[in-house]
């Protein structure tokens, strides 16, 4: 399969798997944000790990998606007025702005358990044990011990950092810095690499190189973020740019400066191709994105 | 077993479910709702469901108490300034209030994860088969099939009385208030109910008429709460209270005025006693809380 063949695929199923029914508004504004234009990188991974360890990618197909509406979750929720405060998301205006404060609240909860729900009604043929074994790494990686533990010390960093400016040679910054891009980006990228190993029956040790992989170029693709949202226009990116740095946030390009950044970046990537490389794994659609990625 | 033995239990297995790990900030929040006092009617309802169809009410304990974390979750989110904007809830202060507003939302989210992960974690012994068609219940009662739904129509319903005064003769009103308290608060006992009476093994049928007895319960109780709310003081509710009216918002009192409440609140708590003498279901516990519910 292609990358074009995945995201036509997704966003046919996506659009399948969310029909619209009362109350209409709670449904539209979950649906919203799902199928805002994207590159759909977190359920391609899915599909495409799945294919890769040999299992049958229409198989993952209702996981992929269900990772899709979470990954939307994230972003409503993030873009409040209370966290965030963002106006626009993939070029288009974010969910509060749309349907409301306490519509974009709601509607990020219901997609909290649509995602899964999507997952158990659709991927019936798995069997209870592989559904199980899902379910416990969409929670996993979807609460207070994945992505929302990497929200929380962003939010907590950003008011360290509004209190006083950033000391670059206090040591616990690397360390920090690491937590918040393992658990807000990297722990969703895992996920969807690991659910479609699961999906595929892949064995202990594929798991843990696949997990690997997707902490690697987790930590790549938000390197990547850094330096664009310094380097980029609103036009490239479909959201305003430089909010962090005017913050005073701490970034990966603001606490290494843009030169490492990048080297720091391209290094990640390599290690994702040793890692494809050592265990003759072939993926077309893997090296697109990596390739995609780097930054020269 | 009584009312304060099971209080008792859940109050201990909520304080064990729930360990404190980094980032404390966030899992400190999830539990302040969570273990305020309260009556832990929903668990408790789990509990018996389950022992009352011949279960081990120690299988139905952390699905009993992640159903008061996803009410603790519902709680959370209800009384952020963009929703309620409540700052009491059960004589404390709200969580956004302790906490901050991004707080609140994350806590409330990461509760919605935390819930059923708690089920998988702890509740194995009730095979993954089981453990699914949990999942499946909690999922249609916690999302936008079910107490969202509740909500979003809630806020619709509020938005309208600001625009108008009801006008009581409006033939939509019973049905829009009826769907309101269904998927607010009866989805919920519901959830407790059945999947107690699904741990026990209960059969189609009597599955069918306990997901009765909670929809007549959750209504019943919704009423009193209304009554409560007009006609009741801080001190005895811990909340707020005559906000609903101030707004002119739709509630059973301001459609039915109180008297037509009473009645109607009493008849529904008379069904419930018969679908248990029906059955010939004993239950201390059930009829203690059918008794406290009725208001003379």
């Amino acid at each position: 399969m292609k990358m074009n063949d995945y995201t036509e695929l997704i966003n046919n199923a996506i659009n399948d798997f969310m029909p619209i029914s009362y109350p209409n508004k709670i449904f539209k504004a979950m649906k919203y944000t799902v199928t805002l234009p994207g590159k759909r990188l977190r359920p391609i991974m899915c599909l495409e790990a799945c294919r890769m360890f040999g299992g049958n990618y229409k198989d993952a197909l209702p996981t992929a998606c269900a990772i899709e509406m979470l990954h939307a979750q994230t972003l409503i929720h993030d873009d409040l007025p209370c966290m965030d405060n963002d106006m626009y998301r993939r070029g288009q205006l974010t969910n509060h702005i749309v349907f409301g404060e306490a519509h974009a609240v709601l509607a990020g909860d219901a997609l909290l358990t649509f995602a899964p729900q999507t997952i158990l009604k659709h991927s019936k043929n798995l069997g209870t044990e592989k559904l199980i074994k899902i379910m416990e790494e969409y929670f996993q990686a979807a609460g207070a011990y994945g992505v929302i533990a990497g929200q929380v010390v962003d939010i907590e960093s950003e008011k360290m950092s509004q209190a006083a400016a950033f000391d670059k040679d206090d040591e616990q910054l690397p360390e920090i810095l690491n937590y918040i891009h393992t658990h807000k980006t990297a722990d969703l990228f895992k996920l969807a690499l690991r659910t479609g190993a699961i999906i595929a029956d892949a064995n202990e040790q594929q798991l843990k190189e696949i997990t690997e992989f997707g902490q690697y170029l987790g930590i790549a693709f938000q390197i990547a973020d850094d330096i664009l949202d310094e380097t980029s226009t609103f036009e490239e990116m479909g959201k305003t740019l430089g909010k962090d740095k005017e913050a005073g946030k701490l970034t990966y390009t603001s606490l290494y400066g843009i030169e490492k950044s990048r080297e720091d970046l391209n290094k990640l990537i390599d290690k994702c191709f040793d890692i494809l490389n050592n265990n003759n794994l072939k993926s077309e659609v893997f090296e697109k994105i990596l390739n995609k990625i780097r930054i020269k």
